[in-house]
């Protein structure tokens, strides 16, 4: 099963030539990931970050821009697991409105002990379900 | 009758003390802002900037900050007009989450013709509109 | 003696209508309010944050947008202190640029103890500074 | 000869976790860039967008984030051209501060006449600085 989540481009998102200023796009991968761990994964960004002291910081990504997103578009995110390990987790996100695919990124998130700046294993929860994910996109 | 809208307080909002850095709200706002042109006015962005070329810029901002949100925090923005002028609009836009209010702003939009730079009327539709809104918010 | 410092206009500023979206003024703001406490009264951010646990919370604005801004503008942000008290201070910042007043606001910051979530008194060093930016700028 | 600029991290930059929203580095990019054509190119953005209707989106984009970059922090932002084609450009951006690389991204920019939303060739002066740049980094 993969994660979708929907997000309409705003005002703020968009430049002078009217298309989405890309940054803005990982603004927005960034809230469906956040919804994909409070929604799927049981673990929600404020708990994580502000008592738990962990933190998911992106560490590698690979963006192809397929095609621009206007004023108004409503954009699908999905998200699917590619690898899953001891504290790293790849995930391919797919932008897509209607019917035409904007962007796809390839995504590496780590786990992280904020308190000591060092990675740490996923807490066991999580990673079952992100193997859950990751089994049944497949 | 009021417009009200709802947005989710993410992690690209929120600042090292943990809660929401400022200028954010206004991009919430701008969004609420959207929403009630789009969904009450009968006016959306898209069609009005990039076609009309009409814009409706902020030209007067009053805001007190009541109190603070934090990550995850779901914000109810309630807009209620104040004035309708010809080519003006006066309107309160407050925040509350969990019944605590965050933040009241007192705001002036006007219509502009973006091709001469220049004020407008509002459209009469757009007028009318505002002009029951106001009506029924007293 | 008041503070001034400079920003120029990015694309990532700048709203489809050519101009900047106003949001990211606040943005700018408080640019040049962390470059005034580094640079005139003596309290980096990072230091103030991170370390003492303090911050500066804006509670309060008004502010009247004068001019349009475009991209490539370089913009000087004036900061005049109006009223310091023991734990507030008032101010006003002019954004102008090529001798046309882009903004102008009344700000209030409040000096907060981030681990208690009160307002407390500003470190003496600090508010002397800005009783002396104050008593020079009248 | 590289083209070379420095930026300072925001308060408006850093996350909950004390360090940059990785998106920003990207808005910190596209300042970059702009400073790039502006200042060797010389194509400043606002001639080029706003008047010559030519933009410059980026279709690829590989990151690798090799550590984080806290508030105050002075970063060198270095780009050197890899590839210059009839209408596109490959270049490598390293974001360095205090001798410690933050991230590495490897960025392919397309010229685009915003007109007909269709890629379209370099203007021959920029194109022929591309690769004076070019040469000269190898």
């Amino acid at each position: 099963m993969t994660f979708a989540t929907t997000v309409q481009v705003r005002f703020a998102d968009v430049d002078p030539a009217g298309i989405v200023f890309y940054p803005r796009y990982f603004e927005m991968l960034n809230g469906a990931v956040e919804d994909w761990f409070a929604q799927d994964l049981g673990m929600d960004f404020k708990q994580m970050h502000l008592v738990d002291h962990i933190g998911v910081p992106t560490v590698k990504l690979e963006v192809t821009f397929l095609s621009p997103s206007e004023l108004g578009d409503v954009l699908t995110i999905t998200i699917v697991p590619e690898q899953v390990g001891r504290s790293s987790c790849n995930f391919t996100a797919l932008f897509n409105g209607d019917g035409r695919d904007r962007l796809r990124a390839e995504v590496v998130l780590v786990c992280m002990d904020l308190e000591v700046q060092r990675s740490r294993p996923w807490p066991e929860s999580v990673r079952e379900r992100m193997l859950a994910a990751l089994a049944s996109a497949y």
